[in-house]
């Protein structure tokens, strides 16, 4: 199918781009030095090419983000990179796979326990107000897990807030920061020190794997801090409405976008001037009319929540859709 | 089911405040005098609620929703109130259901005469730039249609910039728009004078129905706009983590909330600091103190973006789920 006869709007990723995107990282972070986030695409068929590029160890944030890659046979090495109270559901999994889950507190480590997981993370926090416990706190809950049976592989600590700092002042203030994780990792023991994302992937030396999944898509927010990688992900719309008072409208809105970035960009066509339910307003340009059928190209400012309101992602080669990836990790 | 035992995130219905909202509304606008758009809430179970309370035609935004809303056997009188370009999958509609698409340009009539559909509204632009042609050309546009064998059932604008209009001048400002569609209505005919929203459903008369959704279940954004409902949708999560630092995490985050119009509102258990992919972080008060495992409230800022993340909304009535509605008619 051509490009051009795709039903609107639709989630489209540039093959060349996205290909080039993950090349640039498994360059940079070969193998196993890359944990990738499955979060940022939420579909096991690109996960399945990260796996395929020697990324076998993946983040999740969700368990059913969890449960989808292990049901695809990608669950060599799974990491619930985030915190959850009821472990059931992963302790079923961990007959199959391996699980891994973090724990930041005597509760989420009760409930790792009482679902069945096996092996842990100490999840320490590194300056973002989020989760992770005071680094001073690890070693406790490290040797309580394995008081309580459970293998505590090490550490992570997600150093979110220095994603967008300037580049100048970036090394030394994550290096601050994983100094952080390495005492906390002193204390809990384990081979396993997971940090990072798709801002600091290329100066974070300390983390023995960084956990970034934007890269392999990015939006327009991201690009400026990680300039290595371009925006293969772009929404695909159709012009139905086009007014004499200089504005037109796109079959797209905000149940196709991710707005906490701010508003998208129409490429090429004029100026984004806001979003509605399931329109986009754009300014026109009178040295480029627009016409009612129109295709216009839009860039999402934020790639993890857009994916998250489609089912499915078109993979685009010279205009020839030559792949469709089902988002299907959606939901918890 | 008890709400506490639910597994988080979970969208939430109070049957109560909903229950009532849909009563303030029929009482308003009894039967065809509301046409309540489906946009807003995404389920044909809640649907069903509406047409029970007598209001059986029904506005849709996408090709989707009419779909559903069709094989849900809620097809008596259904309008896309919005343009489009293939009309196929409608013809196909039209023949178990009473299917009327809007048109504002040749080139989306000439599209629905090759879909097959049999009837139109010409969608007139009142003043919110969007969709709508030319108040002035609504009257040729309609004698078109009809030359094309197409049934012309009158007009519908949206005055969607009104909606949030302070109410000392909206009624004047809202009878300003209006005289623009009634002049349209003059020169097109047909029945229906379709338009307005939640925000303006108490002062607009001059339309023959009201096109609102919102009211069914209400936003932190809109209530101010129309006092008259009550936030029945909320987000159900879950403290998953506790700093001393001063400020605790939800499980939920920008995959769960329509971000557009702003952070979402804790309810009781602290402010709002910021929203990540999965998480809310919020500041904690040292007189309402959380624990780790804690049932948390959050109210959306936006209704409509908010469900389409979710594949259900549960019921609830005095803290127990009296039933789950499937958010069916989502995607395209």
């Amino acid at each position: 199918m051509k490009l051009a006869d795709v039903p609107t709007p639709a989630l489209v990723v540039d093959a060349p781009i996205f290909a080039q995107n993950v090349a640039t990282m498994a360059a940079a972070l070969p193998g196993p030095r890359l944990r990738p986030h499955v979060k940022a695409f939420k579909s096991t068929a690109l996960a399945r090419r990260l796996a395929e590029t020697g990324h076998t160890g993946f983040c999740c944030a969700t368990v059913r983000e969890m449960e989808g890659m292990a049901a695809a046979g990608l669950g060599q090495d799974l990491l619930l990179a985030n915190e959850v109270l009821d472990c059931t559901r992963l302790g079923v999994l961990a007959h199959t796979a391996r699980i891994t889950v973090a724990v930041d507190s005597d509760q989420t480590l009760d409930a790792a326990v009482a679902g069945g997981v096996r092996e842990v993370l100490i999840d320490v926090n590194v300056g973002l107000p989020r989760c992770g416990c005071d680094p001073a706190d690890a070693g406790r809950l490290a040797d309580r897990a394995r008081a309580l049976g459970m293998a505590v592989r090490g550490v992570m600590g997600y150093e979110g807030h220095l994603m967008r700092e300037p580049g100048e002042t970036k090394q030394a203030k994550v290096e601050a920061s994983m100094a952080q994780l390495l005492a906390a990792h002193e204390a809990t023991g384990g081979d396993v020190i997971s940090a990072g994302g798709t801002g600091t992937y290329d100066c974070n030396p300390w983390a023995t794997e960084i956990q970034a999944g934007s890269y392999c898509l990015m939006d327009t927010e991201y690009v400026p801090h990680a300039p290595a990688f371009g925006n293969a992900l772009s929404l695909w719309t159709t012009v139905i409405s086009v007014h004499p008072g200089g504005w037109a409208v796109l079959d797209a809105g905000l149940k196709a976008l991710g707005m906490d970035h701010g508003d998208p960009t129409v490429v090429d066509a004029g100026d984004c001037w806001f979003v509605s339910d399931e329109h986009i307003t754009f300014g026109t340009k009178a040295e480029r009319p627009v016409a009612v059928g129109d295709k216009v190209r839009v860039l999402p400012a934020h790639v993890d929540p857009t994916v998250a309101l489609h089912e499915r992602m078109l993979l685009v080669e010279d205009e020839d859709v030559v792949d469709t990836w089902a988002v299907d990790l959606r939901g918890w």
